[in-house]
């Protein structure tokens, strides 16, 4: 029987931040790569001798980590980006948002998400959870990318559109869940309580418990949906979805900006997890999550994006130095989430939340080579102090040097290996005359 | 009589945003320096035909703007850059930066400084409000760097040195208030009023009175300090302040962050300038300032960093990112602070702020040629919008290119031209060994 070669790679003379249970750090430390996985980590005297690397790359002066996780996303709204900012949230999405939508293509969508995927890579991002329209297109982008994601058709009803749009999760899932060597999987993806009936939400859990994922949906984002909830229900958007038994199933919520004592208590008895988009929150006016009492409460939270077009970038890493600093400030208290915590939040909590912590989140023999290297020369790394703390509090996510997903470097000295970048910005030009036509420049 | 020849520069091809009270831009746009002075800022057509450039710079693919001002740092505790965080403030103070502080070199200083100053270039940085001690050796990196700064000596009293503090500021003044090609200022700095009292301020008035500067000092930072305030005098800080007197003199307030209606009004009756330092207030658990009241109210308000201690960073263009983002959030209204408006704090408005408007903080003919340029290739500029929106919400400093001070240039792609980073890493590491033994690298 012929067995297919596996390729070998040892990245060397690096400072290992493993983010495992033991938070087990190497300052001169290795990592050794079998194909897509991990297969050592640790000093190098230490490294089985029988692993002989085809590929060394040398990590001096540099931290490795894993690769940052972006819990929610949606990475071909990148067209908007710097569209329409500074201007209330319904007359963004209404007058603003929703006109251009109606214009976008299916094709559009797969260079939307590659200017986001590249955005990502270059920011240590090494895994999204995503929720739009057009997702085989986000999917054949991901396959080309090499990066890793878990997607979602983004799904409203009832209205004339929402039984296909429950197709297209289904499809999505027949066709692209666990391929690409692997790297993706599906979700089904309600939108939101103010977007989906109680009779359609049911139809999602039940899609989504026939195909065996968890639902990805916005919730307790604003505190219109709050109100408007409990006019309407006479209860919370979280309160309201356990009504429904809509958490028996693995849930990923992003934002919870604005929540009850209870809300906690009911997300922490029912798992659910939690994207903390910290910086949208801020930008569309919602408000700050009390992130620190949910992490009090023991409930997961990951740190996401949310889209270009509300955030305006795509940097976990910029996240989590929001995550870490509007903690303290909120809550006058320098002690509340500590590096430490904001660096698990972007990294290892985020790999629980999107459900992939099994594989990914941090470096361990056994899990998905999804590695970061981090250089650290600049003046802001010095002088030299514990590295969690200058990565949080002063590191750029211009410092990633070298991201690798599933064995598989995307980028190398800060240089896309996989995406032809000149190509993205071209095809993003044309689709943005096309759809906005001039309007996109006006100051 | 023997005129000295001035070198003459083009910056062209370049996106120039002016930040002048038109507001202009000019998308094709070009700048003329003349030896330390912007000669002619516009459209390179009308650019006058007798300018005939000794050096031309290409700004293709870039925005040019005024370089960034820094209203608040303390550049040489760059020192204590993630040796104690996540700790209560006055844990922080006392048992750990106190005591290290009594154990600095006057000649530390000086690469410290000069660790700060290369950060904040590199972030696009031109001009910085600075207080602590031993200020000539920051005076000296200032020179040899040539960035511009504000100098003052931080003053405490009554106390056995108080009074050399005060003659050390004095003799600050004396010696470099002017020089440097004039891009050195000088200003007393009276720590605060709880490190000083009614007389010794009064001392620090009667100084700057004398020398025909302004007042730099720490302001409403913590609810503690309003507490005691008003204990002890029965009157706010700013209340406080106003009795002495101490507004009839210009003078740079830094923090702001507990302030009354009534401390608003007396800010503003006394054109006194506001450094706000959003990052520093979230880290250090003070809170957040209401920037958009005070902006309301006709305050000036520029940006500081803080120092690198209590930040951890000294970018001016991260401040402007967190200053319009957390407008947003605790408001929660998407209007507050538009990018634009965050631009100006960062630039003219932060000039203003430390009494240099007249010479920088826009780009126009006869102001001080103090320039940067962003480079705008970069995933998250895409699409093309507007660039200032981009620059605010999406916009990294890493994407600095270019920076000039006074007509000359201190970084070109990313390099430093003026200071040897590899030096200063080498020295700063000295001292932290001198000063802190192995500490600094505990986890």
């Amino acid at each position: 029987m012929l067995r297919r070669y596996v390729m070998k790679a040892l990245i060397r003379n690096v400072y290992v931040i493993t983010m495992d249970d033991q938070d087990n750090r190497y300052p001169d430390g290795c990592i050794a790569v079998e194909g897509d996985t991990i297969a050592y980590v640790g000093d190098e005297e230490r490294l089985p001798a029988g692993f002989v690397p085809d590929e060394i790359l040398d990590g001096c002066g540099m931290l490795a980590l894993p690769g940052f996780v972006n819990t929610h996303t949606h990475s071909a709204m990148s067209l908007f980006r710097g569209y329409a900012n500074d201007i209330p949230l319904m007359d963004w999405l209404a007058q603003k948002i929703w006109p251009l939508e109606d214009r976008l293509q299916p094709q559009d969508a797969y260079w939307l998400s590659m200017l986001s995927i590249a955005e990502m890579a270059m920011s240590g991002v090494t895994a999204f959870a995503d929720m739009y329209m057009f997702m085989d297109q986000t999917a054949k982008a991901v396959e080309h990318s090499g990066i890793r994601a878990v997607l979602a058709r983004g799904l409203q009803g009832p209205d004339a559109r929402s039984e296909q749009r429950l197709a297209e999760n289904r499809r999505l899932w027949e066709e692209w869940h666990g391929r690409a060597g692997g790297r993706i999987r599906v979700m089904v993806g309600p939108h939101a309580i103010y977007t989906c009936d109680g009779d359609y939400l049911k139809r999602c859990m039940d899609l989504a418990g026939q195909l065996g994922v968890g639902l990805h949906i916005h919730l307790a984002e604003t505190r219109t949906e709050v109100e408007e909830a409990l006019k309407k229900h006479g209860k919370t958007p979280v309160e309201y979805l356990e009504s429904i038994g809509f958490f028996n199933l693995p849930v990923l919520a992003a934002h919870c900006v604005h929540l009850t004592q209870r809300d906690m208590d009911i997300l922490k008895e029912h798992d659910v997890q939690v994207a903390h988009c910290p910086v949208s929150n801020l930008k569309l006016g919602s408000g700050i999550a009390q992130v620190s009492r949910l992490l009090e409460k023991g409930i997961n939270v990951g740190l996401g994006t949310d889209s270009a077009a509300s955030n305006n970038s795509l940097s976990v890493m910029r996240e989590m130095t929001f995550a870490a600093l509007l903690g303290k400030g909120i809550n006058e208290d320098p002690t509340v989430i500590p590096a430490k915590q904001a660096l698990k939040m972007a990294t290892v909590c985020g790999a629980k939340a999107i459900g992939w912590s099994h594989e990914i989140g941090s470096l361990e023999p056994g899990k998905k080579a999804d590695i970061i290297l981090v250089r650290c020369d600049a003046p802001h790394y010095h002088p030299a102090a514990d590295p969690v703390t200058h990565l949080v509090y002063s590191g750029r996510d211009a410092d990633v040097d070298t991201v690798i997903v599933n064995g598989k470097v995307l980028m190398r000295k800060r240089q896309l290996t996989t995406i032809d970048l000149e190509r993205v910005y071209h095809e993003v030009e044309r689709i943005r005359h096309r759809v906005m036509g001039g309007t996109g420049d006006a100051r």
